[in-house]
């Protein structure tokens, strides 16, 4: 059997076409459909329960064409979940200003360019971090190696700003570095677009929470 | 058929046995072995996939035994969420001079009643929230009704707080609330006890990070 754990140049974030199918013959568009329609009946259904012929029959086609696509069910799960913590990872990248700045900017940029990615997560995506589990351990294990990396990248910074006196020396890096990223990636679990605060308004909210938040207790006269 | 929505007046948290079952035959500790091994069996396989066989031999009885406790697998979840809502919702109620103090006070009184708590929810606790959208109409309004209270609960003291002055007149109370209880919930999803920090650790955090995230930025020297 092939494996699909190559990603493809071409940008889409879908396990790699087995092998015995002519790239010609696969449409992107269509994937992304298929993709789409997967997260849709996770979530609806749960991973265990979802059939391949659920998500057939939404996007309009016939099971059999499914397979030109994907070898299992599994391949779309794991598509899922790559596309999901891709867009994750991607909040990491610092411009060059922003990586030679001091925890509290650097912190504030990060919040801001995790909830201007919110809005372009689809509303299944809890389903890219809930069935993780349920993944073949090769696969689950690159995928926490992405979490990892969010997590080593925002640790990091907690870590910068305690040396630099601008966090309380008293936090513990991990705990602050876990809650935080619930408390960003939660917004997806209670937010709805629409009504009278905007993603972005909840970010300046993160934002002024941590810079007040986690600064060191007492402070004395300057 | 028997509806299963009153609640038992022994305490128990389960619905209350088909009328066509003499009460005596029924064991609590039972009852509960067998709440605890749907949790599992619900949080391994997703609700929808889980078979009610998986229930009982998890049990080690036979599944038409598991027919003297509930009529249907659907009775299983709506037990579990009452069950996590109850322990949720038991976390709102205030002694006398908690309930007369300032919103600070009572913020952070709430966030170690609500971490205080943390430790008695099994491992399978997220089941009764992420499944809470698969109960019939009627049951998931009763769940809602109870996450409702949490909620107005909580945004009192917010709003509380605002009027006092102790917090920044321009927080949006409901998206504090939102964001608080996804952090304080949060913790069952990346928190594992036996480690450095116990639950009260992580809480004193979330306490101090109210304390001086929620303030009026600008404060005007005394």
């Amino acid at each position: 059997m092939a494996t699909t754990r190559e990603r493809r140049d071409t940008g889409s974030l879908g396990p790699a076409p087995p092998e015995s199918v002519p790239r010609g013959t696969l449409n992107e568009a269509r994937w992304q459909e298929i993709l789409d329609a997967a997260g849709v009946v996770f979530h609806e259904k749960g991973y265990r329960a979802a059939r391949i012929e659920d998500i057939a029959s939404r996007v309009g086609i016939l099971k059999g064409s499914l397979y030109y696509y994907i070898q299992t069910k599994e391949d779309l799960l794991y598509a899922l979940a790559l596309d999901g913590h891709t867009r994750g990872l991607a909040t990491v990248h610092e411009d060059e200003a922003t990586m030679a700045a001091d925890a509290p900017t650097r912190l504030g940029a990060f919040v801001r360019r995790y909830m201007e990615m919110l809005p372009s997560a689809p509303e299944y995506a809890p389903v890219a971090e809930r069935d993780v589990g349920l993944l073949s351990p090769e696969r689950r294990g690159h995928i926490m190696a992405m979490r990892n990396e969010i997590h080593r990248f925002l640790r990091a910074i907690v870590e910068q700003g305690i040396a630099e006196g601008h966090f309380d020396a008293a936090l513990d890096p991990a705990v602050v570095t876990n809650s935080l990223l619930e408390l960003l990636h939660g917004t997806i679990r209670w937010f709805r677009a629409g009504g009278r605060m905007t993603h972005s308004d909840v970010g300046e909210f993160y934002v002024a929470l941590l810079e007040h938040g986690l600064r060191p207790p007492a402070r004395p006269p300057e």
